[in-house]
């Protein structure tokens, strides 16, 4: 039997194993993770509205119903294409076909020390991160006496305003204007200072204009201070530096959050070593029409870490689409089936602002407000996965909606029982 | 107005809190955590059937309708008695009354290099080490092709046998009998070794005898070894060390969890050499009848940190109407009312150990089974803070009940990203 090995346990990972379900192949899931995360709604994790469990899956419960199929635990190390098989930690699985789909982490434009100063939004842990440092900032602020340190700890620093900065500050300004508005003594918490930087001349560069403006104008009347074409361009754990257009200024501010710039996941890497595939500049794997790479028609790449003209990265559709795909077409080859290129089918862009709050692109049909939230909601919700995941996540966003209380802002101590503080550097 | 400063925020503490709410006094709420915690269903977090929020909840938010009321998040390293004031780490709080309810933690018999070793379950980033061993112990069995280091990875160790050690006990046979059964191609799950040690001559030693003896029955019926008058003489990152009774073995096992022995927060210490408070053998303080420390009347202990020969320790019920007696007796001061004694109403003890399987004591009623089972669910969603809470977790444990699955059963990466192996020591 036909042994398939898919690289990642994501959307585009899962999707191909569940649509081989009753294939006559053998499949094995490998990722270093034993869930599925549904990275959409993390940054809900990290401004907490949900708890993790309710965003993710145990991969071998969700794929529980595959008798052909094998989860694996554990890191990819290399890929060996001489003898087929993928390297982990203490073990070689063989493959006769391969699906990569391990995506992209942040990219921090060189300044790889960054990343533990400013966390993203890629992976729970990134997201208990976040979640730790903006609800410390509150009680750091609460405890200083000091006007000035205390405005440190009530700045907070977006980098990046495509749709993870954008739901971000969105939320935010949510937290600090509603949520938390009655909690502090010392101050008040709307007076909690909200940066959005984006380099491009607009937020979600990637969508059309007018949804562009639209966002901008809902985040400023939320409070939030939108600033293009700005530039982030040094940190330290008490302060931004930032070129908003006469050279850069020390801006006093303790909680930076990354949401700008990807890089593929080190196996783009592998893939161009070992098997002579093509990378972008930020290292993903530029595929061909039937998505495998030059020259390996045994080795597919989908989802964030695939680029190609005929479809973008880093949407959730693309992943899911191209796993679906992939499968149908390792299904038809045994019958010699050969099948169309891989069309992307664009079901649209949807960004949430907060609270009756989105701007949503379908085809030629441009909507904010509240329709485009209401739509925002009910597909994330159809597109979670465990129908309890979905029951809960109800209860809490009906539950949030009448209170505006965000019940899962919890902040974990260190491993030593040490409260969070500023960052060690 | 009088300044009353509460250490901790747990049941003691918040109970305390609330019923403060609307009296002519000003109250400081301080703890090192920013949430409450509902201990009672740690272990639900720790086997991955219920998410951390599901089981917490922000102190600000609890206390929110509480005007005369200020929560600081902080460590309270000690506390000046001639001074009147609470020293935190970077400030210092008066208080005409301070009650004192920071609990217990783990004791590990004078052997505190076994806490890295042997997670307990007292606190919520233990319930997330505990959790992040167990599944990981299956995922490393999975990957591992010889049988006997296979067999280490599936042999648990609890050490304890009170509700800690029954609870956990018993929701890891349910784990391992039904929830992963056919999640794992290499090995049977129900192969797992669990086994449950006690000093004593039985389980749940401060239950009647019949109870222990049932419970017992029932993890037996599980699956689960139960071993009493057995003690643990040694551990490492691989093995056990116990004595059955004719000298120490060594038993290879990776996954130790600890339900056994506590001491008192570092308070308790605190209170001894500051105020000359008298403690028990465990750090604990002993009280008066009116729940102060002998000679100082402006200072209450209540909960899990205070022991008198009038009331258990480590029952919540205990802490909750010692917060609410000593808030009784803070609003009657004024007036010259001097209350009884703090009589405490035992209302009973349940410990569960899994589906419909529970021993429950209330008065002279004894039950076991499904009747014991369901007060325990009952009783639990009762008390249980925040009404999101009580419905989410209802609808996880319905959601489990039907499929025996258990949603929340995430590894977590360590912050450099690695997968959890064998802890460093």
């Amino acid at each position: 039997m036909q042994r398939i090995v898919i690289l990642g346990g994501g959307f585009g990972g899962l999707y191909a194993a569940k649509a081989l379900r009753r294939s006559p192949v053998h499949v094995t899931l490998i990722d270093r993770r034993n869930y599925h995360l549904f990275q959409p709604l993390l940054y809900q994790v990290a401004t907490g509205s949900l708890s993790p469990g309710d965003i993710a899956g145990p991969l071998r419960s969700i794929l529980k119903t595959s008798t052909n199929l094998h989860v694996l635990m554990d890191e990819i190390l290399d890929i060996d294409p001489e003898r087929k098989e993928v390297v982990l930690t203490d073990d070689r699985v063989p493959y006769d076909t391969l699906i990569v789909s391990t995506g992209t982490r942040h990219h921090y434009f060189g300044h790889e020390e960054w990343a533990a100063n400013a966390p993203g939004l890629k992976s729970m842990e990134q997201a208990l991160e976040v979640r730790n440092r903006i609800f410390n900032a509150f009680e750091q602020a609460e405890k200083e006496h000091d006007p000035e340190p205390r405005k440190a700890w009530l700045r907070f620093v977006i980098v990046g305003g495509g749709p993870t900065g954008v739901e971000l500050a969105g939320a935010l300004a949510e937290i600090s204007r509603k949520t938390v508005r009655e909690d502090f003594r010392n101050f008040d918490s709307a007076d909690a200072e909200i940066l959005l930087l984006e380099g491009q001349d607009r937020l979600l560069p990637t969508y059309p204009p007018d949804l562009s403006a639209k966002a901008r104008h809902a985040l400023e009347r939320l409070g939030v201070k939108v600033m293009v074409e700005t530039f982030l361009k040094d940190m330290s754990d008490r302060c931004a530096v930032i070129d908003f257009g006469d050279g850069p200024m020390d801006i006093p501010a303790h909680t930076i959050l990354w949401g700008a710039g990807v890089k593929a996941s080190h196996l783009g890497e592998v893939l161009q070593t070992n098997f002579g595939a093509a990378l972008d500049n930020v290292g993903r794997v530029q595929v061909q029409p039937d998505l495998t790479i030059a020259g390996h028609p045994e080795v597919f790449v989908i989802g964030d870490l695939a680029i190609s003209p005929n479809h973008v990265s880093g949407v959730a559709q693309v992943a899911i689409q191209g796993g679906q795909y992939v499968a149908k077409t390792i299904r038809g080859r045994p019958k010699g089936k050969a099948l169309r290129p891989f069309r992307y089918r664009d079901k649209g862009n949807i960004a949430v602002i907060g609270r009756n709050s989105a701007v949503a692109q379908i085809g030629k049909l441009h909507l904010a407000g509240w329709p485009a939230w209401f739509i925002w909601a009910v597909v994330h919700i159809a597109y979670l996965i465990g129908f309890d995941n979905k029951l809960v996540v109800m209860v809490h966003w009906a539950w949030s909606y009448l209170t505006f209380n965000r019940s899962a802002r919890l902040i974990y101590l260190d491993r030593g029982g040490a409260s969070p503080g500023p960052p060690a550097q």
